[in-house]
């Protein structure tokens, strides 16, 4: 019998009711609030309540650089949020709302997958309690305000060409990349190129996802800034007199989402910031709550220790001000062997059919990505732990290479079954988990609030990223120093770089030295409060491809959803 | 000490646990999900649950022409359903979810007024459910379907300057209204001029108003026509294999909402198509679930009687299989003033202090409009009964003459003062409105299906308009052709007209006699199940204002809700 699809296996799952899934984390009734049976939202009263309550160890997920495919990064946190509970421990798991362009496009869903899954899937990848929509919806009121200021005179004197606010959909569209808006006759707007990108690309989101409570958030959306007018200086949100009501159209998007594990581990969901432009990253108030709700918090971090765990460390626990306890970094044997730069991986397609033949020298080949990403975790003063998620395909030689190169860097290791097996197949990785953080906690960031904006882009591109140093392009410097001079210096730095290597360029595999880092220009995220220099193409706004994951997906004769997985 | 605002009164109100307001409407607990602790979803099972439970006589609420401020009549409705308990009767009331771009535009919210509201009316305005933002991204998905089709090498043979099916968002922004897409570079999609409206004019959102089912739902977004091919053939969702993904989108939307009035009446809140181009009723399985759970239904149409009563009659009640039992028509002493051509409404302008006078002929001198549209609720066979809703500036002489009017015409009538007062204040119309519900019912569609396009259009124009005539523009004629060759011409018929005057022309008040209904265009919403013709300028995006109500809304230092009203 073939193993059973995603969808197969969330259906089979024994839901616990939700009441009781809250109640064992300690949060009282009055905190909850129900949204359908099988998600609820958790008021924010909940971070001063629990505050007395013990204090979790703080678990990050992060991971090899992948492969255009993932691998399996939300399957092991899912996963080992589980395992605790097979090793006499209670976890929390904490994890970005999917977003819901991609569900419909190439994706499917990201609920974790095999026997590590939130359930109901479905719920998780399709609206879920509409906070993607609510973001939407808020970005957009700020743009309308915009093109209206525009359209009613534009006393605050805009620049045309210099407004940097587009609108959002969380949608794949490809067609709205680059827009002209405000044809057609007089009363129908001013004329102007914009566009829009997807919904986890807004800084609202970036700005929920960061933000550490209500007031906290109508300051940072005051602050976005939506352009500069032609004498250069920025205009806010608050200017437009559009923050109030966005702060009002996010009263319930704040709230984090408790759903729960196929194994009925909580799991806190909440917020989708981008993964290139932004932090990629869950939300910061949903871990102050989870924090204080069982053991372990487990959250997970975008693409690479090089990308989200970096922003982690950096923006998201500078923010929060709490201390991670332990940092995992998810290797599989695939992407190994491809950062051996002998294989190539092409999202849709088929995996090359000599990167599934037992090789562990092509392993081997690769080691110097999760190398690097290892020391990467350690930079920060936090204690790695390698979780080597396995594939059917996989073969134990191969996971006996990963295990050699942990140990070569002195990192605890483990083989992960979790995928096919639920928690008990991740009980080994809780249990050196649960002895890294253990450990003496050093954490530290990597760069000071004060230091100067070059200093910190050029901090993590040697550090990080192994680069030789940095190379601005004379719009990058203007903009540098325009930030500077603006007062957004003490901003912290989120690159946007590719995350399909450690470099700028995503072709270079394994830990590519001997390189200068590119950037090309760079951006302010003023509100949600990060500065984000340009290295490389970075898409906004992905497209659908010659067969959507929309056209399968329906309704089958029993009204169950069938092509979602 | 002034009157209370909306807002002030909606938080005085003592909210019943929805579980008890939904067992007193014989709901039983299985079919209802929450929403938080101020709102259920209802489970569409509970269409054949109650099927044998007694019928309720079924009530429209519908109103003269009205002026560009509205004339409460929603305040009646919620005022007429609060009303029936005081009379010792149970009543359900069933009215549209209010848009949220009017509510952040000029309007505020729509939740009715003053002790005649649905609470929380912030839920009521803002996202409640999310069904609206579900609307929004399953017709935006097949928007992006059509230019994904197009990108992808355009198979079905689209032509690209007869694609009508536009992108939505719940927002009034006039820069979106005239677009042009696909900008950029060759992976950025194919260039083409198009544009987007507002949700509430989307043709998922007048599909899922009529729909009466899942597969019926399925069925009816597989049938949207979203351009033609350079042959001149249609082209369906379903040709794009979007229909079955967008249906699973409108998956929770389908269920109605159940909310309470201020005085803890049940109230359904379900879709809200807009009244101009399309249905402008609420849903029909909200009406087909709370036609069988108490004494009355009480649901509201779109503008006047001619508008979105007639579409009530002839396309609701004829997809529902339901026979209304009577009908208000809402009048105002200053609606009709305005209706003798002597003075001008313009929104969010002060109202002319002379049309504030006592003054009863001048409420005579507008009296033809009244006397029409009794008459088109007789038309179709049902009993009318004016409701006269009272305004604080009203005198006694004038509401006398409101009433003479009624009674020129054979009507029951009432003065309603449930804004100020609750109920208790429209006691007397719910009296009027039970004797008129047990008169024998002759309730009759106002054309057959099978009668030809043009009849339809005829028959609506002549009877209900009281036009000498039909004109169509060189244009409709070909569409018209080209619809019934289609085999579309039976569908019913929604005139996509002017709600501001019962003729075309939005300046003549009154009832215009000796005047042509000119149409322009004839659009078809294949999927929704009705054809449209257009008959003057209609706006499916509407703009902010120099103030919009969103620079108003914040939250106050308690984190309470500001500047909603």
């Amino acid at each position: 019998m073939a193993f059973p699809s995603d969808l197969e296996i969330a259906r089979s799952a024994s839901l616990k009711p939700m009441d009781d899934v809250a109640a064992e984390m300690g949060l009282p009734q009055h905190l909850l609030e129900p949204y359908g049976s099988d998600v609820l939202k958790v008021g924010l009263n909940a971070i001063d309540e629990l505050a007395d309550a013990p204090r979790a160890k703080y678990i990050l997920v992060s991971a090899i650089t992948p492969t255009p495919l993932g691998e399996g990064k939300t399957t092991t946190t899912v996963g080992l949020g589980q395992a605790f509970k097979h090793i006499g421990k209670r976890a929390t798991v904490a994890i970005r709302q999917p977003s819901m362009g991609p569900t419909l496009g190439i994706k499917g869903g990201a609920a974790g997958g095999g026997y590590s899954q939130v359930v109901p899937m479905e719920l998780l990848n399709l609206h879920l309690t509409g906070d993607m929509h609510a973001v939407t919806a808020a970005h957009n009121l700020l743009s309308a305000m915009v093109d209206n200021h525009l359209y009613q005179g534009n006393k605050l004197g805009l620049d045309l060409t210099e407004i940097t606010w587009r609108r959002v959909l969380d949608m794949n569209d490809r067609a709205l990349r680059n827009i002209v808006v405000g044809l057609g006759s007089k009363s129908d707007g001013v004329p102007r190129q914009t566009g829009f990108d997807i919904t986890a690309a807004s800084e609202v989101m970036a700005a929920l996802a960061l933000t550490t409570g209500m007031d906290d958030l109508r300051g940072r959306l005051g602050r976005i800034v939506v352009g500069y007018t032609t004498e250069g200086e920025p205009v806010t949100a608050d200017q437009l007199d559009a923050a109030g009501a966005m702060t009002v159209l996010l009263r319930e998007a704040i709230k984090p989402n408790l759903m729960q594990t196929y194994e009925n581990t909580p799991v806190l969901v909440h917020c989708g910031p981008f993964g290139n432009i932004a932090t990629g990253n869950s939300s910061v108030v949903a871990d102050l709550i989870g924090l204080h709700c069982g053991d372990y918090l487990v959250t997970e971090a975008g693409f690479g220790a090089d990308m989200g765990a970096e922003r982690f460390f950096n923006i998201k626990c500078r923010v929060s001000g709490q201390r991670p306890d332990a940092a995992i970094v998810v290797a599989t044997v695939r992407a190994l062997k491809a950062h051996s730069g002998k294989f190539r991986i092409v999202a849709g397609k088929p995996l090359p059919e000599d990167l599934l033949a037992e090789n562990p020298d092509d392993v081997h080949a690769g080691a110097a990505n999760l190398r690097k990403q290892i020391e990467n975790i350690r930079l920060h003063g936090v204690s790695p732990v390698v979780a080597i998620n396995a594939f059917p395909t996989d073969h134990p030689s191969e996971h006996a290479a990963i295990r050699e190169i942990a140990a070569s860097m002195n990192a605890r290791s483990a083989v992960c079954t979790n995928f096919a097996e639920g928690g008990a197949g991740a009980a080994e990785l809780a249990e050196a988990v649960a002895e890294a953080a253990d450990e003496p906690n050093d954490f530290a960031f990597l760069y000071p609030a004060e230091a100067t904006l070059r200093e910190k882009i050029e901090t993590i591109a040697t550090k990080v990223y192994g680069a030789d140093g940095v190379s601005y392009a004379p719009l990058a410097k203007r903009q540098l120093n325009t930030y500077e001079r603006a007062g957004f210096g003490n901003l912290p730095m989120c690159m946007a770089k590719t995350h399909l290597s450690i470099s700028s360029d995503p072709t270079l595999k394994g830990a590519p030295t001997g390189w200068t880092l590119p950037v090309r220009e760079v951006r302010a995220s003023v509100g949600a409060g990060f500065v984000y220099p340009i290295c490389g193409e970075m898409r906004t706004m992905p497209g659908l491809g010659t067969a959507p994951a929309a056209a399968r997906i329906d309704l089958d004769e029993q009204g169950e959803i069938v092509g979602l997985s």
